[in-house]
């Protein structure tokens, strides 16, 4: 293909996309983002041979459509369709995965080892936002790459957006590199100015120049690392897009960043205009760009928190939050409407955002560290050394807790409660429902004897009444919600209602059953647990978490206590030992097996009155 | 004091510290490189309302004799007396422990918000080596800390020299700085300079130049990322030290980095002349600086690890191997002494090194991750979402598995069985001897089906016959090491000793114990646990981790094939559910409740022949 067809490829696929999200929903903005950039890497490099790695992934939309699953892009991210990210058992154009962000450096450059020492592999090439490059993994990656000085491509997709707009100096720096206009900087002055920079910076500055015949570079950070950088470059103008790619693909020796600047939502005017650039967006309508609105029953466990947390901060000025890149997402964004100043957005850096979280309750504050679940695996050194070694009173909000539908397994929320439950000294609570979230966020706040977190998930809550104002818990106390005599459901976090729900279900059958909410994982409700064991012949645990959490606990007092020597029936229902591909937060459940219809089943199992074997899904 | 007298005091506090040093073994090297600066610290700024935090905290030495601990120092990273760093619970002058690297920013910035919104804190100090400056998180936290622009100050310690000598193109670029002499960068031509200097860049040196009168700065790095920069001063020129910081005191508004160059093992002949700057030192004679040996009766697991991998690289150009900045620590300076090309140092980066190992493994490589169990903590996100969700074939090799003795609770490997064994796909194992460690590393390299993890522990081996060459194990098959009928131990890992002696110990009591070697925490044995309950009144697991683990997998699979329901009794040994402070190995592990007398005390109390009640020390 000739450039104009290039370009006018470009031109399709993003009508495409665009028509294609209309139906799905999911990643517009920053699909439209690398439309341009899409069609000049597979046009310049030789995929699959040649890696090219998306960091995140999400905005792998055009990507998706010119490499082979074009057919399938109306089953985007959802149950048994095509992944909302890049994935590597669904393409061999996709050979590494993502969803998380800040790791394509670090990957291009394990390819790029791998192929210096006879691997099948041609180029590597990264392309990675303005957002991602802040996290420190990513410096990790460049620091190492300038050293080893092996040949890769990192393009900078720098649209100053990430979910929510970056922070830090980085982000500040890079904006004023690219408010020079593209291929503006340095121009007038390129050969004077270079003549005054010291060593390493001049040498960086003609590695660039050499690289690419005419364009002039300039002393950056990037080439402090070791890099030649060239840019800034209009990222949607072909023309210098596919000329930057050529020349660096013909000349480079070593690794090169070459610093696009895009618009996020670009050449869809809604997403444009709009403040999030459609990050996420739900179907829409491809002419207005007006979202279809989900029905929402009950108020998002989200928002019960974001609420929750600011009437805490308006009754205790020692209270702040801290989030890492997600203020909407988490719910700050509600606390920070009234107490902006108390509201840290440290940026894609959780490892920082815990350890400054430790030192501010180690100052005397209040912090609240408000994470996914999935991505305060990030930060777990801090947690284990900064906090809970010190005992520091940092409270972790845990949302999107167990399963979280349409982005699949790279963002479930599973291990959280086995990682922070098994370290010393550490509070740990599942909402079992919203109103007790509510009560969780006051128990948290009021907790200063060392560190604590509470778990809740994605979506909607219960619809149950919401108290005026939390009131700490009891802590290690849990609550029985219903007495029966056949066996008992001890349930740990929002799965309470598929517990109460299973014992209606068995109920119906004549089988009566204890449903009881442990709210700790730690400390245990010991004395709970004796009881259920005490007066039923079967126990079942259940939890949206992996082994080694809340059941394991439970089991591991039960053996220290004596309490298995009763040779009652226990079961443990977790998640299984697989990771769950994406579909609706129903479909994905009942794949798990931790439907309300499955605790029966393992109940009646337990009980002996079960047609199958117990333990088939579950380690 | 005036300032000769403090110039006297840094040189009896640095022959103190190498008196004490000399009695007690410890971190000498980084302790001398800062003698100066901790006194001119303490002169200039109001420590402990003024905070400071050293990061990792080995280099502490002569701030805790400053300090008030002075008549402790004798007692120095011993059972019972001073942690050999930094700990809030010792001092008010440890505002914020260390132990692990590249914190120190992140916890100076949480006290900077603190002082803002009131909390009784001064100034914040950083104290961070140029080995640590590169690690991610160091950068998110100067990142963010550029953002904010508090009031903040950190001192680069600039001793081109971590453990080993440091890595990666920052540390190149330091060292061109630094290679200017001190003062001497861009003085001449400072004015000219400025003027042609980008935006950001040339903000950024008059920042500096006016914090200190006469100064010149320089865009650098730091200045990119919205600190003003100072130096490179001479660490040990008082003079130079104590005006720089004065005037940083006087006039700083935002966040200062000064960048002072040292010598490790300063000012004692030995230590300055030795390769490894006497990091961590024996017991030695303060006048030749000869050290104590210590007594060897096997081989460490260290070297039968570096040794054992050595040899699978000599017959399979395929593996290569990964260490975060300690080559010769993790025993991989072995392998680096023949295939230097196959071994990377990644520098302190576990995140990227666990990343890019992912992608080696994709591109066909057979990457090894040589990481201490304490310090792979740092890279368990890339753990979970680039090598166990991609399935990828990155074998870890875990050194420093349970307590570790003089490091104390922060260099613990307590919480990797859980962290590994709860994530789908992945295979757990743990050496039970050093003749087993040879096999599992053969294991790892033959296992291409997915991610493989092996533990083993600090110190000495058994002293078994080690075999000539390693042959793979069965994958989830444990070995049966001796037959009993009473109650059976099943142990996992290098504990299997203690577990053997204990056996001992009850045969001389009438008890005859079955004691089997797991092998593998995931996949479960479960044949072998299914015959182990089949067989005996009595179970007992023992791990040197956290809960959550081997014993909580165990107790799983029974719950959930209804093993339980035969009444046995069951009791998981694990590390306590508290943090273990510095000791002998010995000692630690008598306080964690984990020595044969204390296996064979849970076994009776199983058993019901006990006096105590059992469940004593474990949750």
């Amino acid at each position: 293909m000739g450039d104009a067809d290039l370009a006018r490829l470009a031109h399709e696929l993003r009508r495409e996309t665009i028509e294609v999200v209309s139906r799905t929903g999911g990643h517009l903005g920053s699909s439209l983002g690398v439309v341009e950039l899409t069609v000049a890497i597979h046009a310049v490099f030789d995929t699959p041979r040649d890696k090219l790695i998306w960091d995140v992934g999400h905005q792998c939309y055009p990507h998706k459509i010119l490499t082979g699953r074009r057919d399938r892009m109306s089953t985007l991210r959802q149950g048994g369709g095509v992944s909302g990210f890049t994935k590597r058992s669904e393409s061999e154009y996709d050979p590494f995965g993502a969803a998380h962000s800040s790791t394509s450096i670090s990957a291009a450059l394990g390819f790029a080892v791998g192929r210096d020492m006879g691997m099948p592999v041609g180029d590597t090439i990264a392309v990675i936002g303005d957002g991602a490059i802040t996290a420190g993994m990513a410096y990790e990656a460049m620091n190492h790459a300038g050293h080893l000085g092996k040949r890769l491509f990192v393009i900078l997709n720098d649209n100053d957006m990430s979910i929510a707009p970056p922070v830090g100096a980085l982000s500040k720096y890079l904006n004023e590199i690219a408010a020079k206009g593209p291929l503006a900087l340095f121009k007038a002055a390129a050969e004077e100015f270079e003549s005054h920079l010291p060593g390493p910076m001049r040498d960086g500055a003609r590695r660039a120049r050499q690289l690419v015949t005419g364009m002039p570079g300039g002393g950056t950070l990037f080439e402090e690392l070791g890099f030649s950088y060239v840019g800034p470059i209009d990222g949607h103008d072909m023309g210098q897009v596919l000329a930057t790619l050529r020349a660096a693909r013909a000349r480079a020796t070593g690794p090169v960043l070459i610093h696009a600047v895009t618009v996020k939502g670009k050449g869809f005017a809604p997403a444009e205009n709009s403040a999030d650039k459609y990050h996420g967006v739900s179907k829409f309508d491809p002419l207005t760009g007006e979202q279809a609105k989900a029905k929402s029953n009950a108020p998002a466990y989200t928002s019960v928190f974001g609420t929750a947390l600011t009437e805490e901060a308006a009754r205790d000025p020692r209270v702040v939050a801290i989030t890492a890149a997600m203020p909407s997402g988490t719910g700050l964004d509600i606390m920070a409407r009234r107490f902006a100043a108390r509201v840290f957005d440290v940026g894609i850096a959780e490892q920082h955002g815990v350890t400054m979280a430790a030192a501010m309750a180690a100052s005397g504050l209040r912090p609240v560290c408000a994470i996914y679940s999935t991505f305060l695996q990030r930060g777990y050194d801090q947690i284990v050394h900064d906090v809970a070694l010190q005992g520091l009173p940092v409270r972790f909000a845990i949302d999107r807790a167990g399963l979280v539908g349409q982005d699949g397994a790279t963002h479930a929320g599973a291990f959280d409660i086995g990682f922070l439950a098994n370290l010393p000294g550490f509070t740990v609570m599942a909402a079992g429902d919203e109103a007790d979230l509510v009560h969780m966020v006051a128990t948290a706040i009021a907790h200063d004897e060392g560190p604590i977190a509470f778990r809740y998930p994605r979506g909607e809550g219960m619809g149950v009444d919401l108290p005026a104002r939390g009131v700490p818990l009891e802590i290690g106390k849990g609550r029985v919600m219903k007495v029966g005599s056949d066996a008992a459901i001890l349930s740990y976090g929002a799965h309470l209602a598929e517990a109460l729900a299973a014992a209606e279900l068995l109920e119906a059958e004549g089988i009566s059953v204890t449903v009881a909410d442990a709210r700790f994982a730690k400390p245990l409700d010991t004395g709970l647990i004796d009881l259920l064991i005490e007066d039923h012949p079967a126990l079942i645990t259940l939890e949206t978490g992996a082994t080694g959490g809340f059941g394991a606990l439970v089991l591991h007092h039960l053996a220290n206590s004596g309490g298995l020597e009763k040779g009652r029936a226990i079961r443990t229902m977790t998640l299984p030992d697989r990771f769950i591909d994406q579909g609706s937060p129903a479909e994905m459940y009942a794949w798990a097996g931790l439907t309300a219809k499955d605790i029966a089943v393992r109940v009646k199992q337990a009980l002996g009155r079960g047609a199958a074997r117990p333990g088939l899904r579950v380690v």
